[in-house]
């Protein structure tokens, strides 16, 4: 105590020698923030006085001030020096989250037994409560979205709409925000609809479960991509459905393969623009093969689009929907990759003869979608700045998987071979000296990266052992860092 | 066309003849706003010119207009006339919305069969564009919720959220959010709960379905009060229950009837503080005999308390939920109705050994609520607000089922027994003359006043023929335009 009592005596914990020195600082300056200990509207301890305090580089004390600034817990006056914020409303200072926890005895006991068998394996994901975490796999770049821009929007949403959008609302969404969808579906994705086959859900998960619950009857028989996404996997079991993992090659769900295991099967999930986790795109030939089986087993096809519009290399090919001249298609889509996942909206694009049994079923599951959210959306959309913020995120997303290949080629040499992949927010990296991706990544993780094994996405057609890489949501700074936390975790066996 | 060229042409449809000629004149000029015929910024008629124009009286005119302003289509400057508001957004000037659908045949043909019979009887609620109308029995006073209260709290939240909470969030809820809760329902219903307890849903409906996925399993036996709430029953249905109606009388649901029609049921679904439909209060004996009931039979039960918070007479009972000793009782609440219904965000208070698998569950289902809209709530609660709002509805509340008693006594004398209810945001009217509520429904409904027959609530144990009336949405002018127009249309077999 007599060390700190010299300067602030702020109570931080020592570090763990485990995790960047960066990041625990970053972690107990945010605690003590949360705990008052630093109090709004005060002075932070000078970059000088805490490396001096805790014996840490000033490019270590700096890189942790740069992240406190950069979620709003700080800000900065020039020629005066660091704040602790004033404005954040109490109850982000005194949020914890509750970390993930299983479906523990208690619960086994009390719920139905088909609903132990749905909740069978279910990895609820923790709430993290930074952003820029590398290698986190499921996040845009939260910290770029134009925060600002959102709330002018909302907030001239909120009072100049009709009194009567803040009644009951339409269980298939908010019309305009269908229609502005429908056209820009139809312009980038070039697939073609009218806004009368959207469907607004609270995204891919709410889209997968509605599919599976008036699609899917207890025993008929599902092709699933393998490896796969294991949240289509856990919402298509939902049902008792039969998965049938079907194996993937470079040119994405070897159709064969899946007439051989269940020619009759009622749906296949698929992922043609970016295979998850692979990454590869269905060829055309394979996209012809897959919907000529479809009409001819009366099957639906689950297109499921999550990172469509993030493609930086090679040419799009043509969506599944756009070929679909039987009608089995239903192409999925979300704004919580294009935008931020807090924001709970995506959508469905039906064929024409299903969509108004999903009204109903929506109707009965949850009424209907947050029509304020939906109305913000559609200004956002129809105003430009959607379009505009996508582009943006195109150009950034580009560089940092560069950052991340020309990173890993220095430093993960021999180690990891990361693919420079060519569309989306993730990539692979090929363990070159673990025989386990799982033991690599309980490695990885100690060391506080956010990595995933690519095993955990195999059902039955085993992989080589690879990292998921999530690049887009990691500015070059993290990138770099992650890297060099990588090549010393995958270097100590 | 030559008589409206004298005046402005709007191109207005004449009045159907069965419509009251101001809601006529108010569709047809908000229409007229909407597809620019009235462009924004525009000056409206004046009421003068459209009394002559149209031959309706001046108060007609004004009637119409008011709504125009109320709902924000309109504004008015002192002195200088009636405008067109320039500041819509332009999604809302093109929103036309799809009247309610049933499930058509292609559907029918396309879905599971388990899903058609899920997809039973659904009728999907249109969605309304205007506010107020009597006697819509779903909504709050939209018109008196306090908008630009609530946008300066979602601006202040969205630009001051930490930058991690438009990320990925927690599939229980934003922690603030649940801790605010459990505080009010400890304040207020008394409900003793922690904060781990609760988990966020989007409003009633998907508490119900959440519960019917985890706890029922096809063929258990389901005690739903009858007349009950018609979408709970569509809920409890989806997982295959089979519902034992059972029947209510002036304390509440029979327990007596349920236990020899169900012994073992697996679950029973009741809204003990105010019965749907029928108004009543559970008495206590008749709690404590649900709950031995509940504990002996190793039984769930549902308490429904959608709008517990409106209490005009009498003495609130305790929740069931306080006196649950055996962690059988799930408690549902709202914020649709407590403040309005596009906000999409309720909850439950779970038994402990439940909440882990309903987290799991909820993160299959649809990953997570929306964080923002919760961080928004979590303030309105914490800064007082919604206690504000609460007690203020109250209050009108009592004043409305005022006005519509004392009008129905006055004019419905000897058609329509209107009960002074002493709870809730709806009541329901005896009829005295017609001996089916379904034919009087239609008569009224053809006069554009929204009502509901009883016996649409109604499973086996049938009622004498009632409307059930909405009165919180609607002000007093409106109701006594209502009952006026009750009285013609009763009147007229």
């Amino acid at each position: 105590m007599s060390k700190e009592e010299t300067f602030q005596d702020l109570s931080l914990n020592s570090p763990s020698g485990q995790q960047d020195l960066w990041r625990w600082l970053y972690t107990e300056l945010r605690a003590a923030i949360l705990d008052r200990r630093l109090k709004p509207g005060a002075r932070m301890p000078s970059t000088r006085s805490l490396s001096a305090q805790y014996s840490l580089s000033r490019g270590t004390v700096v890189a942790a001030f740069e992240q406190l600034q950069a979620e709003g817990y700080t800000r900065t006056e020039v020629g005066s020096g660091t704040y602790v914020a004033s404005g954040i409303p109490e109850g982000f200072l005194s949020a914890t989250r509750k970390p993930a926890t299983p479906v523990g005895t208690a619960s086994k006991a009390a719920i139905s037994k088909h609903a132990q068998q749905f909740l069978k394996d279910v990895e609820v994901m923790p709430a993290p409560h930074s952003v820029g975490k590398a290698f986190r796999s499921y996040e845009p770049a939260i910290d770029l979205f134009p925060v600002d821009l959102w709330a002018r929007v909302a907030s001239r949403v909120l009072r100049r709409a009709p009194r009567s959008l803040y009644g009951h609302g339409d269980a298939a969404g908010y019309q305009p925000l269908r229609r502005a969808i429908a056209e820009y579906v139809g312009a980038s994705p070039g697939v073609r609809c009218s806004a009368e086959q959207i469907i607004i859900t609270s995204g891919t998960q709410q889209a997968l479960d509605l599919i599976s619950r008036l699609l899917v009857t207890m025993g008929d028989h599902v092709w699933m991509e393998d490896p796969g996404y294991l949240r289509a996997l856990q919402a298509l079991r939902n049902t008792g459905a039969r998965i049938v993992p079907v194996p993937v090659d470079e040119d994405g769900l070897i159709v064969k393969a899946g007439r051989k295991l269940a020619p009759k099967a009622k749906l296949a999930y698929v992922t043609p623009a970016n295979q998850f986790p692979m990454g590869v795109t269905m060829s055309a030939d394979r996209r012809l093969e897959l919907l000529r089986w479809a009409a001819s087993a009366n099957a639906w096809i689950i297109e499921d689009e999550y990172d469509a519009e993030y493609r930086y290399a090679g040419r799009p090919v043509a969506a599944l929907q756009t070929l679909d001249s039987s009608g089995c298609v239903i192409y999925v889509g979300t704004f919580t990759k294009m935008l931020f996942n807090a924001l709970r909206l995506g959508f469905m694009v039906l064929p024409e003869r299903l969509v108004d049994a999903f009204r109903s079923a929506r109707s009965i599951i949850d009424l209907h979608p947050p029509t304020l959210d939906q109305a913000i959306l559609a200004e956002f959309i129809t105003e430009g700045h959607f379009g505009h913020h996508l582009r943006r995120m195109r150009q950034i997303y580009a560089e940092r998987i560069d950052v991340l290949k020309t990173a890993a080629d220095e430093h993960l040499n021999g180690l990891l071979d990361v693919v420079h992949t060519g569309a989306g927010i993730r990539t692979l990296g090929w363990l070159k000296t673990w025989k386990s991706d799982r033991d690599a990544t309980q490695k990885v993780r100690k060391l506080g990266l956010e990595v995933s094994p690519l095993s955990m996405f195999t059902v039955k057609y085993e992989q080589p052992p690879a990292l998921m890489l999530g690049f887009a949501g990691c500015n070059p700074a993290e990138l770099r860092r992650g890297v060099s936390i990588l090549a010393t975790a995958l270097r100590a066996r």
